[in-house]
């Protein structure tokens, strides 16, 4: 059994509004940085996940992110081994 | 004036705990993924500057980050150019 670490990049769904990101625009205008364009929001979470093999471990990732630290619904995610 | 991409991730500065990261580690292993060791969060924004130049984008960006998008007593933040 080997450490095999990942880093898994959770963004929005292309075409989904961003409230966080539009919220943030806004503010940054306020703030007078008038020439802020999109802003858009998304979470990165690094990973640790023992197993057997790289192949067994991204799977395992896979599937954490569909059940529980992705909404596989609106979000879209991408899986990276940290080497 | 031209828009200039960037890309700031934003972690929690090293030493400090992960409330985050240690819920979703002991969900983990409550679903039964056992081999899951360090699990930490991070937020990662996409934004668009229209500034003269990269440099002066990128400090804007800097700026921004210590007054509004990253809460510098907690949290360290890395910008990238995204071409």
């Amino acid at each position: 059994m080997t450490t095999h670490a990942f880093e898994i990049t959770i963004t929005r769904k292309e075409g989904l509004s961003d409230p966080e990101g539009t919220t943030a625009k806004k503010a940054l205008h306020d703030l007078g940085y008038g020439g802020v364009g999109d802003v858009s929001f998304g979470r990165i979470i690094a990973i640790e996940v023992e197993a057997k093999n790289l192949a067994t471990a991204r799977s395992q990732v896979e599937e954490m992110c569909m059940r529980l630290l992705a909404n596989p619904v609106i979000e879209a995610f991408a899986i990276e081994a940290v080497t």
